[in-house]
């Protein structure tokens, strides 16, 4: 079941280093990339910072938008988020299937405070606003925002953490390079 | 081994999200930080942006010297990066044990091109200098770097990609919240 995180806590979905879908909206347009380049930025207020390439389709909406959505897809998804990695939204405008959402056959739910769907199957979400800061944003293609919603799916996040024993196929998946990944490992505690 | 990596391939040392040991050093003082928060910015010119709070030791030093280090942990070290990860350099000044490398006991080697040393025992090594952006240093603890020298242990790092399988003691570790940490895991191939 999908269930909201306490926004201080909403770091705690990302803290781990997964890759992740970004989508985005504005107006009837809407995308879907993949971004392994992202970070929590601050628990209090809860902000995160992530690289959105300038040739992107999906900068275009953010920009347009100030607003986005991290989806972390899990093991099962894998295949999904290369080729959704793999391909640009710009090259489908105009073609009868309009977007990577119809083009890939993903499921979407509404956010609830930001105009970028959701995707189905994944395992947690963060609704963000951008912090505007275009010099950044310009040289560095990094965008600073704040996180004013966040889910995650309680059979994987529960009590505050990641527990995903036994359950592989839910696992984040973490990008090396190519396709070349890795999942997530282990869980230990360590107390001193 | 420890083996130089193409400052074109450094990105993929960070790029599944580890927890990450940044050491620094200034004059006579040197000091070791724990910090999740952690990504690459660039392929080329090859760069990282990490969060530094301005509270820590670790900052004061980074700002003298304008360089750091990222030194990559393995899960054998996991209940060291605690322990660095919950103290202070700053109250170690001008005791017997004047820093934290000595309290911990922390043997380390020279970096080729900054002055932080290096810990021995990492599995992955990430020399830094940091890219001058005053404003947003101040405003969001966010450090922007470039990439001067990276180096692996080629026993978990060849043919440009992390290969752990059998040596779970060297596997990066990632944190989750307070003593929760995962191990990376499954290595997997995604060919579309």
């Amino acid at each position: 079941m999908r269930l909201p995180i306490e926004l201080s806590k909403a770091y705690r979905l990302v803290n781990h280093g997964p890759t992740v879908l970004v989508t985005s909206a504005h107006g009837e347009q809407r995308n879907v990339m993949a971004a392994a380049w992202n970070m929590p930025l601050d628990f209090d207020p809860p902000r995160i910072a992530i690289v959105i390439d300038k040739k992107t389709y999906t900068r275009e909406l953010i920009e347009a938008s100030n607003s986005f959505a991290i989806n972390l897809p899990c093991r099962a998804q894998a295949e999904m988020v290369v080729r959704v990695g793999s391909s640009s939204g710009r090259e489908l405008l105009g073609k009868p299937q309009a977007d990577k959402f119809a083009a890939f056959n993903l499921p979407t739910f509404a956010a609830s405070k930001i105009a970028a769907p959701l995707l189905e199957g994944c395992i947690a979400w963060l609704e963000c606003k951008v912090i505007p800061e275009p010099a950044i944003q310009n040289a560095y293609d990094l965008f600073l925002a704040d996180t004013v919603a966040a889910w995650a799916d309680d059979r994987v996040f529960s009590n505050g953490i990641w527990q995903f024993e036994g359950q592989d196929d839910l696992r984040t998946i973490h990008h090396v390079s190519g396709g070349a990944f890795m999942s997530s490992g282990q869980a230990f505690q360590i107390s001193i």
